[in-house]
């Protein structure tokens, strides 16, 4: 039928970039666009984007709006830090682990209101394209994909703001230059890129951060908080339960305040270069810490050797996208399941930057005081048995030691 | 022959426990004693040690004193740091590494003056008696091992006090009752151990730390520090080179006097139970996000990633005692083999407990401006090129999900 | 109370060795024995056991004998099998995977009859010590374990012998001298080791060989047969339904009328030395093959990729003894995870030592004629993705060849 | 100016398809074609190449033939085999590892005529072109890659052959029609897919085989052969000394002779397909138990276990192109460090498909008869020592199962 419009679900920050996007969906492609707007807890209002949305022309009926805090934190934090994920070494995933969650609302949106396309405002140079798109895919094989920064013919930022001014799209003064970085912002961190972080050399600028102030600026006096855990996820602070989006944000007021979770990074992107991100996390930022030290007391020795040699590879497919993917899902049953037992709770000192375990507590404790006493005494150690231990430890070494020396001869 | 005596060598550090372990193998064994002396930077003079050793009848041919700090550094400290190697997500290894070197050094004196044996003096529930002693062995497959704690009929600490005072063996005044925790120290950091830390519930009192003060007592102002590396390995301090034990001496300096390096851990013990340690590794705790911030412009992503997953695994054999194994040496040869390019200059801020990356620059470097500017205009990089990227990274999933699709038809 | 008997579970074949045991329980403990006699289709009556135990005086109560061929196929072959389990490359484990099993029911007998110890007759130079009582311990940690033959006198084969006699033991004739080598069997394999087979230059003699015929002997027509695999296991042979004993009994008959499944290995023992077995494991030898063939089409392949690199880890946690272990736990939950959809059927040709796949078909396929086939036409593959798929592969590479070339100016 | 052609270095076999390229080349880019025709063992004359591609207008001075066949064993294929590389569990990886060695010589070609592009004739829905350009661009970052299969318009085979017609490449009759498989065969293996063999239920017909007869027709005695190896890579056979290529023709033969190496699987390609081949490998299905058969004697256990759980990993970068990459090297200096003493003969019995090895010997062995007998008597091995071996790591289980019943109380 002629007037079978193209329908595609963009998600939608409400910002200049995505009304740009939201504009040129419906010129170039005179597509039906339904916007899908999440409060991931970036801390910005969401319910302007509905009213932006309007202004673009956008029906009602069209317009999505989603508080996916709880499901967020839930579903996709709390797991991932059941594995003390980071990724080469040091980022805690704050934007990668927001894009599979996106990807699905998006999704089920597109499934609900008869969709035909789906739409993100990701550049053709970062991972998120990837992300987005991987997700996508995953869920609805056949779905049809635009991605507007490696489709359009803009060349520059001016073409852009030409654009947006063509079309009656309202923008901010500080959006009228070229932004001096840009970031991305959830429940868990803001990541500050491009521009003034572009010379790995150069300090990042104080002003770059969201999220939390220096540590010079914290308080000279530490705090102390306890978080309580059960299999493997906080569940309390200070012993008052709490929801997961509560508690990830109350530890962000707590990393914010005591200026802990920023991290200065050159990373190696899935697409092939190395870029500099600013990135703060503050609650993720103690949370980490927390958990491996309820896991020290809870968490055998072999599970915890396991988790940690798995751990860069569940990071690194969390980074570049295949959050949807077999191998990732296989790798959380072997997580989750090392994380019965990790109940109890964990003392932090915070200060200055600095997170640091002080004490854990746990009903479930492998921990033995009697085993590592210097004196004698318990029955389930019996010094002489490390002797046995070491030889046979030994055996295939000395037996390679006896080679050398025959070989010498 | 009736005459001929058990020669023994003894790792012998001068203090209470290890004089009575050689007065022990001369009581006992009718033991000729060979002791041996490391310097490996534990921060107490050796010389006294030849005298006490004298003292108890050890011929002064038959006293060892070596000063091992650069060999310490230069060939077991270094190596493992460019594995930005940590044991259970956090300990830098500090005692681990240093066993190698003492069972090293132990046989090579054990070959010179003809003895039939090594002693030491690591208690029958620790880790280090199983690293003295697959170093013995695999270096030395025949030879005899004599482990006092494991053999002796002292079932307390008045016993062992007694038997000192029995021998003539001095005792200072706080040896006399029980030590309220035990402190291993060496160039790259000190541990404390037992008693007041058993309890892993309680903070670690602060008179237990050594080696730092507390972030709390650190200067108000952060210093700034630049670190030379050349193919992986740190040699010069805001552009003074160094010996590799004068530059970890210096780096010690700056973290003792921000702060820096302090872990409270239970971590799991290789003879199978957990502890509760206090480690301070000032000066590793600087070069480890040093080390890492100069890799990430110089190493490949790839190379970045095979090393990550290892770690664990090359820690794991450190920490287990198995440094002199096969495997420890194929892993170096892989980690040694990636660090061709790791070589530039990293710029670090020390504030109060946090060594912080906040520039890196080499002429080896990896990272391209060019690439990560949003703008296009590289040569190597056509946003284009995204979309086949990540369709064939899709490609797997969507028939995945095709099937799903079509079994629930 | 002075009367009160110590009570041990033996695990009792009814053989000589074992009968010793027995006996020396008896003799030297003044050991009430129950004796449990698994049939876990080693081929032998385990009936003739109960009157053996009888006429040694054990109580009627007291005697175990258990038809566990279906849970040891069911719960413990099976899922091994799910992840292609080889022992350095090649061995199928079937003595490994069947030590958890006994040690399980030993336990479980223990605490019905409230036993204080359980007993095992595997030599102290063995695997089969260590994954008896590691079972053991995991399962019950404070019971007492016995280990005749690393606690009796005995010093050699003669005076075993003699102790039989002097306490009325049966002996038949073969077993008065040295046997040329010893068997383990079960439903999965059987293994012979020691004397005959101790240098592994020499060829294994055909004698020793139990569960097939050699190839040569075999016939000269292959044998066609079609598995059919859910979720992962075998369930049926040539679309009958069998459950799994019944199921692998019929492979095994397979496999030793087509001369399948020997395996001449030296082989790296826990306990730390070579040793040489040759093992034949009929059916397990088709089945190995046939589920890598279902997997091939219906396993995505990042999930067998993660398999696969896995794989040997697991497969050394089985040999050396740890399935009752969090680790091994774990890694059961990824793999079972990963073969929701490992549906199918495999046709298998049996030919004279070979067992190799020729037909797979499943409506769980993932393989997609219309994607490999040379003409385009597939809406799911462009060929020109592949471009930017390969440059954004290429690209570190080639970051990393254009600093080669600065640096060489 | 105007007058400067392009110059590019053509993969050139000589057959029809690379035929058509290079007249295609000529025709639509107006490029100077150079041709390479690399002697890999494929089993075909490389000389007739040269006639033909003066015939297509080539100049002498532009035709490049080269015998790689040493080369390609000793630098490529050996190292391979050192990890016993196979991929997905059993694929030898013959035509990935001949795609670096052929990419390699192109660049050196290009370099020394001063060409500015390189072209390969492998198509775009397979590994291959991936592995030629990650080779190019790894070796040279800046070179042109031109991929015909994904540019030009032909869109079926007969225009193919219609273009071949117009411009006078002669067409030989069997290659008119669509060819029933397709092939690729180097010294190490061939392989054939397509057509006939594209679905994976039917059995691959008898004539798709080129390298091998079938166990069916081969003889009805066994052949035993004696392979030498030396640090790891094999150097005779019966004694006889023989170079790298020769070696592994002779290995061909035999393998040939007794129906050996056939491999019918169904792989994951790199670009996200499933497709099917046939694999005929006839010296490397000898080499890779033969090898396994050297390390089992002289390779330590630690060694081996990581080798085996590094080898997937390997194998893949191997299977998808990276051959010139970090991560590559770094790992074949982990294998190649391991293989210092794998140096001995194995025996092996060849014999209607199978490759079995019947012994072993070596100067360097591990092995030990004193240490597996069942008498006691060796000097390195106490029976007792199991005891508290099995104790110690055993500990771990037992305080986690102590928890358990402390929990169920």
């Amino acid at each position: 039928m002629a007037d079978k419009k193209l329908k595609v679900v963009l998600a939608y920050s409400g910002g200049l970039d995505t009304s740009i996007i939201l504009k040129w969906l419906q010129t170039e492609y005179d597509a039906e666009v339904v916007t899908f707007t999440a409060d991931l807890g970036q801390g910005e209002e969401v319910e302007p984007a509905r009213r932006k949305a309007e202004l673009l022309g956008v029906k009602p009926e069209n317009i999505f709006i989603d508080d996916l805090r709880e499901e967020f934190v839930r579903d996709f934090v709390f797991p991932m830090f059941r594995a003390n994920t980071v990724y080469e070494g040091q980022y805690l995933l704050g934007t990668s682990i927001a894009r599979p969650l996106i990807a699905k609302r998006q999704i089920e949106i597109a499934r609900q209101v008869g969709a035909d396309a789906v739409c993100h405002g990701a550049t053709g140079k970062g991972n998120d394209q990837v992300r987005f798109e991987l997700g996508y895919y995953a869920l609805e094989p056949d779905i049809r994909v635009i991605a507007p920064w490696r489709e359009w013919q803009f060349a520059s930022r001016e073409q852009l703001i030409d654009f947006a001014e063509k079309n009656q799209i309202p923008i901010s003064k500080d959006k009228r230059g070229e932004s001096p970085f840009s970031i991305d912002a959830n429940l868990l961190h803001s990541s500050s890129e491009g521009k003034v972080l572009e010379d790995p050399a150069q300090e990042a600028p104080e002003y770059v951060h969201q999220r939390t102030i220096s540590p010079e600026e914290a308080p000279d006096q530490p705090t102390i908080v306890t978080i309580g855990f059960e299999k493997g996820d906080p569940v309390s602070i200070d012993g008052e339960a709490l929801s997961p989006a509560a508690l990830l944000t109350k530890l962000n007021q707590l990393g914010h305040d005591n200026g802990i979770g920023r991290l200065d990074l050159v990373e190696n992107r899935f697409v092939g270069m190395k870029s500099r991100g600013v990135y703060e996390t503050p609650g993720g930022s103690i949370l980490l810490p927390a958990h491996r030290g309820i896991e020290s007391i809870t968490l055998d020795g072999g599970a915890m050797h396991l988790k940690d040699e798995l751990m860069p590879r569940y990071a690194k497919l969390i980074y570049n996208g295949f959050w949807f993917s077999p191998e990732r899902e296989m790798l959380q049953a072997l997580i989750d399941k090392s994380q019965e037992h990790v109940t109890g709770t964990v003392t932090m000192k915070l200060y200055k930057g600095n997170a640091t375990v002080i004490g854990r507590e746990s009903a479930h404790s492998l921990y033995d005081e009697d085993l590592v006493t210097f004196e004698e005494g318990s029955g389930s150690y019996d010094q002489r048995d490390a002797a046995g231990f070491i030889k046979l430890n030994a055996l295939r070494l000395r037996i390679a030691a006896q080679r050398e020396k025959k070989l010498a001869r």
